[in-house]
Formats: C-alpha cells, sequence, structure tokens
C-alpha cells in the first residue's frame, strides 16, 4: 500500500493499530516558527476523546500527546514534528473470543482479503481511534490557519430524521452533540439514548463551514479545492457521501438559479447567493466554504448479528465492548482536523505561484 | 500549481486549453504489451463528443486523438503514452465581447485571483473541454479493467424531479439522456428540451456501478479507494457531491440496518445486502461498486443575467456560443473514465503487496 | 513504471521515442505572468541540436518547439505548459537491420527484460533523443531562474585526459567542444576528430557552477539539493558519477582541510574557501554550487562489437546511423536543463516555508 | 519542507532531532506476512552505533528500537510500521557554549538561513544521528531483499591514500574500519589514529556491491534505478560524489572499451565485463551492481578553527564532545540502508508492470 501519508507540501504520515502500543503522525513541511504547545494540540485531542458523556463510549483512553521532534524551545523549527499518543485502557481479552468472526460493518474481511493477515484486536488499524493522529495533526495546521484568520467550524447537522434548524453557533460546544440547534440538540440525544438502549446505532449529517478562507486556494484540474477536500473527508472511516454547497439539490436547480450572481461591495466583488459552498472551479471564491458530511451508523453494536467465522461457518456475532452508538460527536473534530489539514497544503501551495 | 497530475503507479498529466491548440494527456506506468489502438480511444471520445443529438450542445468538434508515443506496432511498451486532441471549430470570436465580464457560475472570478491572469476563450482551462484528456485516458485504463474482467457502467439517474425507476442497462446508449429507464429517458428529453427553449439549464444525478471488482482495492488510512474515488470525480468541474452506497441515506439509518451481513456461497463469501456500495473500510469488497455523482445545471446560460466586469461594473451577461443545457449525458463518459482510472491505479498498487 | 515525472511543485513530464511522431514535455506549476516565447525555448534547443559542428553527429532535426498550452498572449497562465517537437529526419531503415541485436552499451536488452517489448528504431525511449524534452523544459526553467538572478553555467571539463585549465567562461560558446579552456577546446576537437576516424567514441567531464543561488535551498533530509541534484543529473542517460565542491577528493582531505571557515564581509557571512561546492547539510549556502558529471563515451560506435541476437545467437554489431563520437558538447545544455530544473523546483518550495 | 519521505511504494518517513526525545521511522508500504522482529532491526542498528571500538566516536548510546506498529505476532501486517530509537545519554551541555557559534562545515549556518531558527543542540536535524531511522528502515528493506535472494555488501574502500587492494569481503566485520583488505584495513586503522591524535578528522571512500539484483529495475526516464540511487546515497549528510561502475573513469575511457559486450552462457544473456556497474540506461541488468560514494572527513574536530558568531562576531570554535575521527566504518550500514531502500521500491514497482 503506502496510502498512510497525506498531503504534498503540509504532509502528514499517520501509523499505529487500535490496540498496539501507540498511535502516532508525523507532520511534514510545517512552517518554522510557529508557536506550538502540547496543550494546543491536546486541546483538540480532548474534543474527540472517549466519554466526553454519556452518549459516547465509556472507553477510558487519555490520549495524552508527546512531542518527539520538530519544536524546540516552543517554536515549530521547520524539520517534521513527530507525535506518539500512547495507547492506555484498551481491553484486547474483549476482542479475543471474535477473533475469528467477520463483524458486519467492519474492515475485518477485505483487510483479510487485502493483506491475508490482520491484526484482529479492535479493528486493528481500521479502527476508529486511528483518528486521534488526524486530530493531533489538524492542531497544527489549525494554528497555521489562525495566523491567517481562517476559521472552521463543524458540527452535528442531523442525526436520523432529527435536523438543526437554528443556527446557533455559540451553543455547539454546549451539548453533546456538538449541534448548533440547542432544541434539535435535545432531541438528537434523546434519540441516540434510545438507539443505545436497543443495542443498536444511527447515523447522521456532520455541516462544516469555513470563514475566512481568501479566494484563490485550489490547483486545477485534479487537486481542485473541492476534490482534495473531498479525499480528505471521504478518507475517515465513516464518511459515505461528500457534497458542497447546493451538494445534491443542484440535480433540481436550474442553471438560472444556481448560478451565483456578482456585485460589487465597496472594493470587493462579492455574490448575492453561494449555492457554490465557497468553491468555484475547484478554487475558493472568497465566500464561506460550506459542505456536508455523510456519517454511517457506528458498525459496532451489540445486538446479535448473523455472520460467519473466517473459516467460513455460519455464527453470530455480539460486540461486547463500549462503543458509541452515534460517532457524529466524535467525529466532528475529525472533520475539522481533515479540513483544516487539507487547506493548510492549499495555502502553502499557493506561495509558490505568487509573485 | 501543479495539480494536473493524477494517480502513482497509473498516472495521467493533462494540458490544454478548449481554445489553444490542443489538448493533450500523458499516461504513466501503463503495463506493456496491452493491446491498444487509436479507435479505442475514439469510440470513447465519440461518446463525450458535443453534437450527438439535439439534447447535446452543436458545437462541432472531432475531437480526433493522435497516439504521439508509448505504443509499437500496436502494443504498450511500458513507456509512456502521449495522447493529442487537436481543437478544431472553436470560434474564439464568441468570448471576445464578454472577455471582460465575470460569467456568474463560472471559474473567471477565481482564475484572476488565483492567477493573476486568465485566458478568457471559452473558459481556458476551466472549460469542460478539458474532460477530452480525461475520456482519452480512461479508455486505456479501461482496456486493462477489461482483461480483469472489471467493467464500469454509469449512466444519468435523475435530471430535475425525474429519477430512472427501471434499471435496464441495456439501453442506456439507446437514449439521448444515457438513462437506462427508457420511460424516464423520454421524460428527462423533453425537460431538458424545454430548459432549453428557456434559455437555461438544469442538473441531474448521475449513477455508476462498477461489477467485477476483486475484494482487495484501496490503501488505507488516506488512500481508501473510496477517497481516491470522490478525489477523481470531485476533480469533474461540474460535481458538487459524491456518495457510495446508501450515501447521504445513511443518516437515517441503524446499525441495525446498515450493517451487510455475511453469508457463506459455495466457497465464496458473500453479503445479503450492498449498502456499504462494495467499498468496505475503504477497500473494495468484491460486491459491485455503486456511487453516484451530483451534476450541477451548466453555468452558461444564455439568458441575461446581472454581474460586473473584471474592472468592478455592472454589467449583464448573454452568454453566446452553444452549450449544453444538461451535461449530464455528456459527463457520463467522464464519470466512467476517472472511475476507470482510479481503478487501475488501486489495481496495480495492490500487485506491490502481493506475493 | 511512471517514472516519467520529476519535481514536486515545478514538475515535468515527458513523453516520445526517439523514432515516434513527436517528443513532448508538460510543465505543471509554473508560476503564472511569466514572458515566453518560443525563441527563449528554441535559443536552448538549438544549443543541444545535432549537425553544430563536424564533430557532433551530422543528423539533420530541425527541433523546432510547438507551445501547446499555458502560455497566452506571451505569458504563463499558472496552467500546465505543453511543449511539442516533432521527430524529424530520423532513419528507420538506418535500424531494420540491427532490430534483433542486442547493442553492447545500450539498453536494449534491459527494455527486453524490463518490459518483454522494445521499440528497436533508435532505441525508442532510451534514446538520447528523450533530452529535448528536458531542455525545453529546462528553458522555461531558467527564464524563472533569470528573474532571481541565478544563473547556470556548464561546459565540459575533460575530454579523455585533457583537461580545461584555464577558465574563460566567456569563450565556451565559442568552440565546437564548449570548453571554457580555448587551447585545451583545441585538443579536444583533434582528441575528439581522431576517435571518430577510429570508428570509435570517448567520455567526458561536464562541470556546472551556478552563481547567485541564494543561501536555503533544498529539503534535508531526504530531498536536500545536492540529492535532488545528483537525482536529475544521473538521470541523463550518459552520467555515471556525479560529485560536489571537492567531490571524491574528499577521501583524501583532512577535516581542518575541508572545512570552510566563516567569516564577514560587511554584513555577509563568508567563507573563506568553498570545498563544500555552495552546498552543505543538503542546504544551498549562498556561494557558488560547484559540480561535476561523468560523461560516458557514446555507445554507438560503428567498428565492429561482438554480441549477440534477440534469439542468444552469436553475431557482430556494426552500428550505421550518425552518432556523436562523443556527446559532452551537447550534453552541456542538457546538463544545465536538469540543474535548472531542480533548483526552480527547490525554490519555489522554500516559498512555501517563508513568513 | 516536506522532504522527510523517500519512496514511492516502499515509502519512509523519518522524523527526530539528535537531542530531542527520540528518533523515528514510518515505514509504509512493506508487503504483508514478512516475519520480522525486533532483533532483525537491532542486529543492523548496532553496527552503526557508536562505541564500537576505539576509532569511533565514544559516545554511549543504547539505540533500542521499539515497534510501534505494522507488525503482529511476528508478522508484517501491511500497515505501516512506526519505529522508535529514544535518545539517551547525550549531553545537551556539550552545546550549551557553541549555541551561538556557527561551527565550519556543519549545516549551522545554512539552517539559520533557511528556516530562521534553529535547534543547536548537537545538529539538531542535520546531526549524524539522524542516520539512525535510515538504518532502521533499512533493516526491513533487507529482510525482503534477502527473500528475493538480492544481497548488498558495502565496506571501506579507502581512507586518506590507502585502498583495499584484495577483496576479501568475508574479513569486512573482522576490522573496525570494514575494510575487505585485512592488510590495508590494519594501515586505515593507524591512519585514523593518528588523525585523531591531531585533533583532525579524514575522509573516504565506501564501496558497495550488491549480488544478486535481477534484470529490469528501476524506472526511466527519471527514476532510473541509478538516478533513484545516486539520491539515496547523496542524501547522507557526508556524501559528496556517487559513480556507478567504471564512474569518473569514463572520462577517459574510448566506447569500445567501456561498452560491456554480449555473450550467451547456456541459456543466460551475461557480459564479458561490467565497466556499466550493474545498470544500463538506468535499469538493472542482472550482473553486480556495484557503485562508490565519497564520504567526507567528519565535520566535527576539536582542534581550534576560525569562525564566527550568530551575531557576526569573529571568534574560534573548539567543538568538544566525541566525534568520530573518520566516518567511514559507522557509514558503511547506512550506505547499505539507502541502497536496500532504493532496490525494494524499484523491486515493488516492478511487479506493477509484471503479468
Amino acid at each position: 500500500m503506502s496510502g498512510n501519508s497525506f498531503g504534498t507540501i503540509f504532509k502528514i504520515t499517520s501509523f499505529g493499530e487500535s490496540h498496539g502500543p501507540a498511535l502516532g503522525v508525523v507532520i511534514d513541511g510545517v512552517p518554522p516558527l510557529l508557536e506550538i504547545s502540547a496543550s494546543d494540540i491536546q486541546f483538540e485531542l480532548n474534543r474527540r476523546k472517549p466519554g466526553q458523556s454519556k452518549i459516547t463510549t465509556q472507553r477510558k483512553e487519555g490520549d495524552t500527546v508527546q512531542i518527539l521532534s520538530g519544536i524546540f524551545e516552543g517554536k515549530t523549527t521547520g524539520t517534521p514534528i513527530g507525535l506518539l499518543i500512547l495507547n492506555e485502557g484498551h481491553r484486547s481479552a474483549d476482542y479475543e473470543e471474535i477473533k475469528n468472526i467477520l463483524r458486519p460493518g467492519h474492515a475485518d474481511f477485505v483487510y483479510l482479503k487485502k493483506y491475508g493477515i490482520r491484526d484482529h484486536r479492535g479493528g486493528g488499524r481500521a479502527s476508529g481511534r486511528e483518528t486521534v493522529a488526524r486530530v493531533a495533526a489538524g492542531a497544527i495546521a489549525k494554528k497555521i490557519l489562525n495566523q491567517h484568520k481562517i476559521n472552521i467550524l463543524a458540527y452535528t447537522l442531523a442525526i436520523g430524521d432529527i435536523y438543526a434548524k437554528k443556527m446557533d453557533y455559540a451553543t455547539i460546544e454546549n451539548n453533546p452533540v456538538r449541534c448548533p440547534d440547542p432544541q434539535a440538540a435535545k432531541l438528537m440525544e434523546e434519540k441516540i439514548e434510545e438507539v443505545k438502549k436497543n443495542q443498536d446505532s444511527i447515523g447522521g449529517i456532520i455541516e462544516a463551514i469555513v470563514h475566512g478562507c481568501p479566494a484563490g486556494l485550489g490547483d486545477p484540474v485534479f487537486d481542485k479545492l473541492d476534490a482534495k477536500l473531498a479525499h480528505a473527508l471521504m478518507s475517515i472511516g465513516s464518511t459515505k457521501g461528500v457534497e458542497f454547497g447546493e451538494g445534491f439539490k443542484v440535480s433540481k436547480l436550474l442553471g438560472s438559479q444556481n448560478n451565483d450572481k456578482y456585485y460589487i461591495d465597496g472594493d470587493k466583488v462579492k455574490t448575492f447567493s453561494n449555492h457554490t459552498g465557497g468553491i468555484a472551479g475547484g478554487i475558493s471564491t472568497g465566500e464561506n466554504i460550506i459542505l456536508r458530511v455523510a456519517i454511517k451508523p457506528t458498525a459496532s453494536i451489540s445486538q446479535p448479528q448473523q455472520t460467519i467465522t473466517t473459516d467460513g461457518k455460519q455464527t453470530t456475532a455480539e460486540i461486547a465492548g463500549r462503543h458509541d452508538p452515534c460517532i457524529c460527536p466524535r467525529a466532528v473534530p475529525v472533520v475539522e482536523a481533515m479540513i483544516a489539514i487539507t487547506l493548510v497544503d492549499a495555502l502553502l501551495q499557493q506561495k509558490t505561484i505568487q509573485q
């Protein structure tokens, strides 16, 4: 393979299995003289951490980041930043009894087909735990974006049939679902608890808005900004779809409705609408970038499911362990991280063509 | 930039503007001893060509491919294949009068912001004409996939509110919309004609199915097969969303509904359902790959639209020229091409880890 | 394979065989608004062209460049530049009779082993003709370097035992050997003529000096500037060695001799010596970059050589055709081109870490 | 930057400073089901370790490798292998007093110019300690090569004027210089001790031979096997030149002398000579690969050297600490590692074009 690096200039390389000694990430191409502390990274890791509320997994993971390189006396030096998060509190024993079972909705079968071997402890590399590396790298990307006054905000837009209607962004972190509509958040929380009681899980939609992204980022024709973002976001394990601006609704729109018309506001070019979601022709327009990600229901559910063993016998899987009935709340910082990583790479690449 | 290459092993590099002398593509990494003729490539180019019916643009483009390298006595040699398609019959004059106008829905503004200069003739590099290079490269990718009995089928699933309901794949190429449901196709055709009469355009959804893809393709964690496909498909100019299997519907599903359960069929591992769309954990499962692409309404419409000039004056754009009222029919072979290119790259990469 | 691209930001992709329709190169990542004309490129191609003197091959090749994309109204647009050089005046018939012969010193055998097929006409992709694409791309790289007042000068340092002793750079283009020492040039010319008369060929050393390269280029630890230059230069078909500064002589030096000591000249940091050749720790020091390339004797010689046929029979190769008795004079612009391409890429990458 | 990854399929990413908490390397693209133990890696690390004899540095570094991922129950899983080597026994205090001094022959100045900041403790990222990551990754590459019966042997060919004349490869590891000629080894050892006594250092030449490399590896025209090897080897800090086969001697050879003539040995194609060093046209020929690397004298010497401070004042550097008077003995395993890494990548890439 060799699919564990992402980015061209700002390039991350991740490693580690859910039940091995550690997860880690190397971030190369970080400009020097950027102030970064372990707590900057820890802040984001804590947002992703299990056990934040009763609607997330009750696993205990310290998720404490260690900085191994690339930062000297509080500042980046331009050399690669190595970050390490030790695995703690994992219960490999939970997985011993299902080591020969192909869990429905999981990657057990395909890893076996692809590699002829798999680390069966908790999904190994295919575990959602892998995203801890993304969030750690994303924290550094966000520091760079902050310098440029670019701000990323992701949140739960929908869980099942419940959609956020009011967009009160200030309240996102005030509820365990990370939803900007406090009333919808309440309903979502109840829904997730109900699903959990039924030993089941549920999907949702995460929306993200990027404020302050300058016009000009993205590299047509193959590395368009939306193409790179789609790549980044689809690489998150639970994603089944990505859309920008009007997204799939464009199929029902006329050109006269969908085209964003220009006007002049002082000395700025603006558009009356933002149907395109802040990216046109694969390049950022300067308006807010708006995208949505479809998140599938967690594969791990404890109710019995019909399946087979690795040696082809019929069996029933009952997945013990402590799993998220809905991964959306914890996927929000992961979505933000992947957007941040992609934007920084585009931002740094754009410097190469500027006078 | 440098965003004009795609792929790691099977790597394509494209160049050319809509109104320059030619479009071209270099395909590197093609295995040797593959039989390829110009007519293999021409066949696919003709499917994309303008003027195929009254619901596509009436522009005349010969789109004749020239093979410049990499094929010797009818076979690939392992060296890079250079393909050239001369631009013919373009009317640059059509664009002279709008050279200073920022066309709504187009990339005029962002190219100017990004590069400080733009080729205003017909969109230049941002023109849909760029996709001719993708289709040419895709034709070669399809030849390789054919050897492995992998078959890609894309078609128009929806135009506006009209959805294909019957999936009679054999009829796809029998109607100008490339829809597998002849009745829906008729309605779609009428809808497009109506829209065209109103000097407007309309969007749609293209669906694609890959039959025969073996299990094991895709390189987690960042180069998952769905992530690479999303990258490839989002890089097509008119795409606003990509989804796999249940796609955005997963937001409403429970884990117990969405998980595909395994059973044994003879010596084969199968699943009762294919909600995941043939890719799990970023790796192909061996089931059909199913995906959908949201296609926006063509930006070029001839009805007057409010906009501004490059020097900031209010004006009205009336885009002359001959444009597609709906790009879906001609985008079908482009979607197939990008899928083919992505799959071949994954297929060749998979060889590197096999015993 | 897929080894026909070079560079990360300034990225070239080359294609074409010596006896196919054309050679070509796509140059991606060129900053916009750079003034480039066909004659800028033609100037460099003419320096590489056959038939410049009686000591080079007498083949006639027009080597006229066509610009296919990326340049609009005399300026680069930031989109990929496609360049095409049609093959003319090749005599494929010259090669018909040796199509089954493995020519000593050529790549015939290895191409057959690697690909299982080869284009036998004049070496196909392995022909020195491939370097025409490098020189064309290098011409564009040089334009960018000129803006930064970086200047590359390559020349023939040695042919056989004859070494340039006086370094009168102004005279380099005044003699057919491209040697900065007019007296040595005379002797070299006579040597080459003598070798040619004997149906033989001879090797040499090309030296290059880069003036004006700023300190700071190169990306440790793997993409050090000297590592990238070595990669670039060793990829030229006739190169057998590359060295920087004192080069292989360092094996005989003491640290106290080899270390360049610093002093202050006004507000500038300078070194008393430049043993390191302008690159330390893989990063340019700001002093002149100095390197040398070992060029092997042309493989094509017309005297009879013992060899075998592709079906394993003993035979004698007498290579007709018109070949260079010494490739150094024509390799000089190729060496310059590869240095230029490498430096521009490093220069543009360096922009990504600057404040 | 982002120059800390090397390879396309077998891709390594390294991080860490000499006086930070740890050095590390991520190895991606390793085929699954390969048996690897920590002791396989430790064996190679021990060959590179300081303090092996009185002619190497007397620093104490445990250099114990930890496997963090990618290996499960003794076998590779196809996921990235993370390796960590903690830094121990470093004396940062040694560097405190020279933190503002630009050490001649070191990268202090260029790091400061490039990044505007540097980790002054022992060279930071520019320290030779960085090669520990290369050797660890190389150990894994060697395991793969062993499966293919490819064997790499590097050794000290020359120190100063003393050259190995007898090639008794079995004795290489029997002397502290790693020289295949026991008599020359003795003289080399004495020379190094003399140099050390004079508070000086000395350079040398390392030669490497690869036995058993199959024909067909390498990807023209830019990723030729010799070009990639040159890149890999020049990226080692102390390298100032690389040559293949006859190397720089080709400048004095005639084509009739240098061309390797073919003959048939049973059903095998062989050459009477191997002037080309096992690589022709950038592709391995099946003969032994032979190359040489010029190693400069260690920059760190304890005799006083004239230099300046970072704020531009004249001073004298007396570099305390424990340094290698000649780095060749310890560079031998580093050279082997970089060759191994490059060959495995070429080997895996070659699989992609095979039927």
